[in-house]
């Protein structure tokens, strides 16, 4: 199966949610802690918690890159393990890469040939060349930066441009002129709601990777209202850390799981009474 | 001596040259494929070589990143090195990063305090709180994308915006007004010898990074008098492939320093003749 298929299989169980392994050793419960090897230790438990739930896991590079070689190690370790458990689940790289062309063929490789990944997430600032590379890989999901969750998505994102719309609407009708929709992704904040509303319809021909719903603000289930409205059924939440820091106690891993199912339900409630 | 106090005396003594370590396993000299560590070896060879005479060195993530953990190695050791030869060269971690705060947070980390470079490189997308981490770290230089070299430049950086002016003039305003020179640098590529004439006295105020010196067209030459006619002396021009791919015979290393001259002759001679 590649992306798209498994993406198409996990919507049709109303799976949606996407569990992000932001995994910040200073943030770990304590009794991880004390393990020979917390980082990794802590991936695992949380894994082996949810795996029959999730849609699909996204590792943040940031949280692995800061740990030197080990985090390189664990980044590659959790990969392995995620898919060992299940096939079917998506594991998203997100790395937000993007360079020149000879350069983008190389992080292109790091994620998909090198580390095993079903999914990238890229920048879109320097152009279609930057982001062709990506999307050389046929059978993987490339999620394009189009507005994002934070509040410096003013500061460019939103500016105007000359023929009245903003700049990001015009990042998201370049790329869908580009890109088959089996491998064209979103980043769409769910903390711009009103947005969501307005662009839904344009989102279509995308799978949509919503951030922020949790510790950044947000309702998944207001989320996959919009989505189910407007009959949008190619979108994942991601949560990070209301899923994996759910408890700091002895009960982490079955917290991260009973966290992980309310949000299942709060999409499929939704989905139920539309 | 910080970044900035490192980049002002390189200048006084005319060196401008970054040597671009874009290295790539499949083009290095046969002659150095032979040793057992050949990744590495390359890059100490072109090192050792060069070190007198270059002002800066740029380590394009991508290459190391696609050899997984053995990149990841070669990427340390080759900074480590790099240090060891000459405590005043600056040395760039072009990893084009930009997350949200928290993740840039661990991106700027693992850039400075895990690997121990002197200057980034990042992309504007996300906004001001995606920039800010980097610039947390005192005595750093961060080189933000504003104009690219690439084709794909054309598709959202020169996008004109409402009042008329190109998205990448917008981007290189705010973040003048957001950051101070001595930690400000700016991407601006050595393709675009109009724009960098038309922009030259707003990039004041910013230590300017040119790629696409060389393989991707444009003259160090005519890129240094631009700057020298401004009277602007912070920029660096960085030159990747012609420098370390300049032979493929057994004389490569000595091929690299002849090259690294050659551009440092342009960049001075044009610097006497102004």
């Amino acid at each position: 199966m590649n992306s798209f298929e498994k993406l198409e299989a996990l919507v049709k169980q109303g799976k949606h949610i996407c569990v992000g392994l932001d995994t910040d050793i200073k943030k770990i419960p304590s009794i991880v802690r004390k393990s020979s090897n917390p980082f990794y230790e802590f991936n695992r438990l949380i894994v082996e918690s949810t795996i029959t739930e999730a849609a699909a896991y996204k590792l943040n590079f940031a949280f692995y890159e800061s740990h030197g070689l080990e985090g390189f190690t664990v980044l590659r370790k959790t990969v392995e393990l995620i898919r060992s458990k299940r096939e079917d689940v998506l594991i998203i790289g997100d790395a937000k890469r993007g360079d020149i062309g000879n350069t983008s063929m190389m992080y292109a490789k790091a994620i998909f040939d090198e580390l095993g990944f079903d999914c990238s997430t890229i920048a879109p600032y320097m152009g279609k060349d930057s982001l062709d590379p990506f999307f050389e890989y046929e059978g993987k999901i490339n999620f394009i930066l189009v507005l994002t969750s934070n509040k410096g998505s003013e500061d460019f994102e939103k500016l105007l441009l000359s023929d009245g719309t903003a700049l990001y609407k015009s990042v998201l009708q370049k790329i869908k002129s580009w890109y088959p929709a089996n491998q064209l992704g979103t980043v769409f904040g769910a903390t711009r709601i009103e947005n969501l509303k307005e662009d839904i319809d344009d989102l279509k021909g995308t799978t949509v990777l919503v951030p922020g719903v949790g510790a950044q603000g947000g309702s998944a289930g207001e989320v996959a209202s919009i989505f189910h409205s407007a009959g949008h059924r190619n979108f994942l939440i991601n949560s990070s850390r209301n899923i994996i820091y759910a408890s700091q106690e002895e009960d982490f891993a079955s917290s991260a799981y009973d966290e992980l199912q309310k949000l299942n339900r709060e999409v499929n409630q939704i989905s139920h009474s539309v």
